[in-house]
């Protein structure tokens, strides 16, 4: 039984014919982009996507999404993997290192659905936070990072020798902060520090329902 | 009366053979760096730079500056401009579009020291902030900005048709929020959108001390 598939199936007939939709990244995503491909191949509908990375862009385009830009659309809907999701909802995200595009379209969203299967549910968030990072600032922020609490690493690539380079061309520090008690205040203090692009942490106030696939092959709704 | 050329002068001697120090941007930090040029020839001294633009790294190379980066040394003294200086020592920059790295090495220097001439001093901060946002979120950021209660305009590029597109690949906004009571929670609050990079405010407590050259001729130095 592929969970995964089946919350992504789930989701997938949310979307209501003409809608734009964001688009983020990840294993569960990719099944919600291909759930999404059958019904507008079999229903004949039309899907408009912002996609949060490359890899979202790509196979959004193969299943028959007409891909626009924030340019010039806000999505209705923006539907997105997480890392991990605490009981407030609130969510650690950006393993992928896209979480910096992933927070701007789920932001702009009028309504923000996250989909995950149950291992990524936890009482409150103590994941490692991953911040994109300006090249030139990274020892500062590192320091900072260290000052606030935190054991920042510079993500390494595989792959490619050296550090993993975001889409944005920047650096991603994975920061472990032990159990996060209050999420938005480290967010925004994370987010004053020079140098900082963005964090990886998304206040529950960003989020308006999460789909948990759970081991029995149900998917429970969970809101605020 | 050249009253850049005093100030940078002036300024230059606080530097001492060794010192590693951050170098900003802009016409007044121009006369730092050529007066620190002829220092370190006539008196036989090393320095070394970290320069915050393309702009002063060049500048800097051509006067004798020995070029180093962050990631391997925290300057001892940052010395840069501002496009406008509170009573409370509180800054605007980034309206030569490099503020985010201005902002990056002045907040790793031990000590940050401001040059400006007297027609940047006002009472309170209220000219135009600028902010480095990415690309793609450029209309959302424009809305959050407008919801904070200022007037963005996207900066238009001159000798090239489209925006200006700054050192880090991003698009700049002059954000007009009229007199700026509170200048750090406005900081803050700008960096907490998703797709901002960093905002030209400097919050008084970055700053050490103002040079003012002073139409007299004379130098006044403002500490907190």
């Amino acid at each position: 039984m592929n969970i995964k598939k089946i919350v992504g199936e789930r989701v997938a007939k949310e979307v209501r014919d003409g809608d734009v939709v964001g688009i983020g990244s990840g294993s569960t995503v990719a099944e919600f982009i291909k759930a999404l491909g059958k019904r507008i191949e079999s229903e004949n509908i039309t899907v408009y996507g912002i996609p949060t990375s490359y890899q979202s862009k790509i196979l959004s385009l193969t299943n028959g999404i007409k891909i626009v830009s924030l340019m010039e659309h806000s999505p209705e809907l923006a539907v997105d993997g997480a890392d991990q999701v605490a009981n407030d909802l609130s969510l650690i995200k950006g393993h992928g290192g896209a979480h910096t595009m992933e927070k701007i379209v789920a932001f702009s969203a009028s309504r923000f659905t996250v989909i995950v299967d149950e291992s990524k549910l936890s009482e409150s968030l103590d994941a490692y936070v991953p911040v994109e990072v300006i090249p030139d600032a990274i020892m500062q922020v590192m320091e900072e990072v260290r000052s606030l609490g935190g054991d920042p690493r510079i993500r390494e690539a595989e792959r490619k020798v050296g550090p993993v380079v975001t889409d944005n061309g920047n650096l991603i520090l994975d920061c472990d902060f032990g159990i996060i008690r209050e999420p938005e205040k480290l967010s925004v203090r994370l987010d004053s520090i020079p140098g900082v692009v963005e964090n990886g942490i998304f206040p529950s106030r960003m989020v308006d329902e999460v789909y948990v696939g759970r081991g029995s092959g149900k998917v429970e709704v969970l809101k605020k």
